[in-house]
């Protein structure tokens, strides 16, 4: 029995209306790359779905069987996108959470969105959001259900040549994108926003910190942030894509985006027409 | 056929795992209360239901549809929670919203809570919430499915003596219960908090502020609020509810609470038992 979507253990794509997943977006995800039927950032995925976990309270899931559940319905695909979500189930109605929750999981595969070669070649244009993120520590880096901001930031824009948006918090410092983490640099010199206040803390992100140790994880301002000498963007499905146009200023594609592309490529995460 | 859930049209209680509701909290719901087969409130929940699509940029719900299936949901009970649930559907994965979604409705009929006479009467204990919450003026009056912020508020406390939560903002102005709306009094005069950064616009307080147009609407530090001589919680689910104490102060039952429960046994709100 094969299936592109399992609930809880069982081929199966829909959940009950009073899962508090749908409720109240009571729960958190993760959008993972598999390729040849691995997924070479699967542990952090993990370790951020734990965070996740303890932040909002709910059991830990078993990950072996999240592993075993995802080689499940990616099978037959070279790439895949799978997202898993887990909820906090189902429960007495109200917001008082279930003290001892039996947790949803979905565990999903996509086919992974088709990328221009260009935007890794030479970059990507990208807009300033107008929406400015909230400033919530107990929800910062976490992956969430509560998706709403990136929703509107997301939906501002319609124009197919601008690839993302930059959002700021309320006191403009440059946070992510709708969909992707950042890093700048200048003076040889790389940088990446703090997201213990608004953000998610994405896991290409952490393998990025994890390659550069040198990389400052601070505020960065607006004015910062234009006088970048260089500015990429990194995420688990789309991988590192160089900012090559931000509104009023250009952008080369820089020495950090390439050994950064190149290490995507060592990872085995990089379609064969992008590796060249 | 007789359901207590319906899924955009037929008897139902699933939804489709890649409905937005679920992937990214993407919509709208409503929590109303029908007695004897009518919902006095009806038309304020609409209102409020027709501005969050706007805001969330969701087309509007056929209003009659909706009314009907609230009705039939409902057959053969007395007092009945309706929530109503309206999301953006499905679309390509990722954030960007459709152009023409296609909303997925829910309509589910729930027994409504218990509540102690003595809540009404003498009133009920409230506690200040831990979490601070987040000023985004995108989201909020309007409500929507992004409710992280009040499940981790109300899973602060167990002691079922404990009915609410107070929950402040950033500067410290009281906004809101977890699940209610305050009014404050002080030298005869009412005031509630302004919510154009944070806080979800109750129908049971836009029919208080109908009642009784002289209120202010404005920001409420803490300070003023314990200084108060009568505070009450209004919901459409649970009416009005005076406060009797606050961690540091108690309160009598005041003539404001007292005149919108009569308000509320007018609109026939009240259960039987309640309303001597």
């Amino acid at each position: 029995m094969s299936s592109r979507v399992w609930v809880n253990g069982s081929a199966d794509a829909r959940i009950d209306t009073d899962d508090r997943g749908l409720l109240y977006g009571d729960g958190l995800f993760e959008t993972i790359l598999f390729v040849g039927g691995v997924a070479p950032l699967w542990r952090r995925h993990m370790q951020r779905l734990l965070r996740g976990c303890e932040r909002l309270l709910l059991p830990a899931p078993d990950i072996a069987t999240l592993a075993r559940e995802a080689t499940e319905v990616i099978k037959g695909m070279e790439r895949a996108i799978v997202r898993i979500t887990l909820t906090r189930g189902k429960g007495v109605r109200g917001y008082a959470p279930p003290q001892n929750p039996e947790c949803t999981r979905v565990v999903a595969a996509f086919a992974p969105p088709s990328i221009a070669q260009d935007w890794y070649a030479r970059g990507i244009r990208v807009r300033f959001a107008d929406l400015t993120l909230a400033s919530q520590p107990h929800l910062a880096g976490i992956k969430h259900l509560n998706r709403l901001e990136q929703v509107l930031a997301r939906a501002e824009w319609n124009d197919p040549e601008i690839v993302e948006a930059l959002l700021f918090d309320m006191e403009d410092h440059v946070i992510c994108a709708t969909a992707a983490n950042l890093f700048v640099a200048r003076d040889g010199r790389l940088s990446t926003p703090a997201l213990d206040h608004c953000g998610v803390a994405g896991v290409a992100r952490a393998e990025v910190l994890n390659a550069l140790p040198q990389t400052q994880v601070r505020d960065i301002g607006r004015d910062e942030l234009m006088q970048a000498d260089e500015i990429f963007l990194c995420s688990s499905v789309r991988g590192i894509l160089p900012v090559r146009e931000l509104p009023g200023r250009a952008f080369e594609a820089g020495l950090f985006a390439r050994a950064m592309q190149a290490r995507w490529r060592e990872l085995g995460l990089v379609e064969p027409e992008h590796a060249a």
